[in-house]
């Protein structure tokens, strides 16, 4: 991997008009679901729901300079990642996203092909999800780039599940391993600071393909609903892990009014994560809770389904739910019980995220 | 009406976090559409779709400084407008809006009041066309406020209206009267001109309310769409004027492959945008052919509607389509035909939008 800037003889994108541009961007695009009656190119999509299903919606938003540096995010990546996370919130409320839409503010000295790039990501994750691009906007904007993307799905009816159901004695499981992306971000930032004082020196990632790749182009665990339901399990709540577990599980507590039990030497953590984490002086049970980007799914199950979850490739139990008056605790590997504190990693607003 | 910066003890961004601050602005938040199962709190909203009805998905971007200005702006007018413009193309598909998203960048110099004056407007929107916020995002920006809306509507199976159904002879209609909102924004610009000169000068907007707030505080015709069924008329093809007259009427002759007739004499125009237009030096119609965002709808009947179309108050029947070879033409007062060229006004990327 190099960081590079490669607008070679960019075409200018005052040379294609909006509406020109727009169709440039979509002319590739082919539709897939049958429920897309009409995608990109009039008013608004036209989108037929399936009988006995409900809608789900969800939305995000990306920011040049918070959420991502165009120094090493290669564009096509962050087009792939655009659509992932807003794919990820669709797949936590057990449901399947089906369509989305890409809205851009794009500085104009980006390039035609840098905007292409971009698009390639996004028709990438479109079709390994299968998912419809049915619209979008495009415009200016005076500084960064600025994504937009919303994502439509469905769950069948009473199927879709909440943050809110979690209760005493469930299981608290995770799919994946936790942290990856946080190191990952951690090793492209030491990079990129070692780039801005001597561009000269490329940067030395070489081993470290997991955790880039975490980072960089995350995925969402539609494996793990399709698997849940053929396993016939419902989990009681569920979240995907974007702002970090620490946060998530939170808010499963909060919206539950339940209390937790997690257990330190339980959380899934990759060895590439724990060795990069030493590396760095960063305590990788902190990279597992705090870290954010992940998007593997958090979910509670009633304790009934615990031989059923246990069989479950790729899950790991990291605790039960406990009634609310215990708390929201971690049990360190030394049998000591800490308040879990959230320390979104998300890049917002605060510095002091303690919802 | 006057410029002004009201940033009196603002409250920080900060001092709320992310969750505190998404769940202080939606706080106040009253569902009211049946079919808005779950909204704000989750991964995604969950929406219950009528039986035989179709979902219709539109989204807008707003750029501070491409498409508003803070300066003379009020923050509530524009949550209220970001609604709106996305409304009427859920309208210009025959439907009618139910849910929308709203994401924001904001930047930290913003403060937690001026975002409330935001949603105030935004939810006064929601009240007044009965749609249900379920949704969002809010993070930090590094420079300007961009504002992203979806708006998610439902129309009867087989009764969307599309760009590309408009046949030969069919009359093309207009709702209200065009050119305001462009001569609204000539007005806010040269007296932001004049204030940036010299800021003890206030703006001289006396007694033009109307092209004002046509600029400012737009409305999408929700009242037409209803008129329309009730007459039991169904366009075969319709848009809302967004970017302009001349552009949306080019839309629809490239997608229905036919050519039109516009009578210049026909065009509805306030007098007040034609005095305004005067002051300036600007042909009315020009203004009414290209001026943006006056988010009135065009649309075409066969000519067996004349008849109910006639009696409909509000809507000027401007023209008629006319078979591909004959071009897409306007007849001006003096009887002769120009060709029809799009210059659309919304501020893209381009200067030479011609499609």
């Amino acid at each position: 991997m190099e960081f590079e800037d490669k607008n070679n003889e960019p075409t200018q994108l005052g040379e294609l008009g909006e509406f020109g541009l727009i169709k440039h961007l979509t002319q590739n695009i082919k539709l897939q679901q049958p429920s897309t009656v009409y995608g990109v190119g009039d008013d608004a999509a036209i989108i037929q729901p399936t009988a006995d299903h409900q809608t789900l919606v969800s939305t995000d938003m990306l920011v040049e300079g918070v959420h991502f540096d165009l120094l090493y995010t290669p564009l096509k990546h962050l087009g792939y990642k655009a659509v992932v996370v807003n794919l990820s919130d669709i797949y936590a409320m057990n449901g399947f996203p089906k369509q989305i839409t890409v809205s851009l503010a794009v500085s104009n000295r980006m390039s035609v092909e840098a905007l292409e790039e971009f698009y390639e990501g996004v028709l990438l994750a479109c079709d390994f999800y299968a998912v419809d691009l049915v619209g979008g906007d495009t415009t200016s904007s005076n500084s960064g780039l600025v994504i937009s993307v919303t994502a439509i799905g469905e769950v069948a009816n009473g199927k879709a599940v909440k943050r809110s159901g979690a209760k005493e004695n469930d299981l608290i499981c995770v799919s994946g391993d936790l942290g990856g992306a946080y190191m990952g971000l951690q090793l492209l930032e030491r990079e990129k600071r070692i780039f801005e004082e001597n561009s000269q020196i490329q940067p030395d990632l070489g081993g470290k393909d997991y955790i880039l790749e975490r980072q960089i182009k995350p995925e969402a665990r539609h494996d793990i609903i399709t698997k849940l339901e053929e396993l016939g399990i419902l989990p009681t709540a569920m979240m995907d892990i974007s702002d970090g577990l620490s946060s998530e599980i939170l808010h499963i507590c909060e919206s539950s009014e339940v209390g937790c039990a997690l257990y330190e030497e339980k959380l899934p953590i990759d060895p590439m994560t724990v060795t990069t984490a030493e590396d760095f002086n960063l305590d990788p049970t902190v990279c597992a809770m705090n870290g954010g980007e992940d998007y593997e799914l958090i979910f509670t199950v009633p304790i009934e389904d615990h031989e059923k979850i246990r069989g479950m490739e790729g899950i790991s139990i990291i605790g039960h739910i406990t009634e609310t008056n215990t708390g929201r605790m971690l049990i360190t590997k030394g049998g000591t019980a800490q308040p879990i504190m959230a320390q979104g990693w998300n890049p917002i607003l605060n510095k002091n995220d303690e919802e």
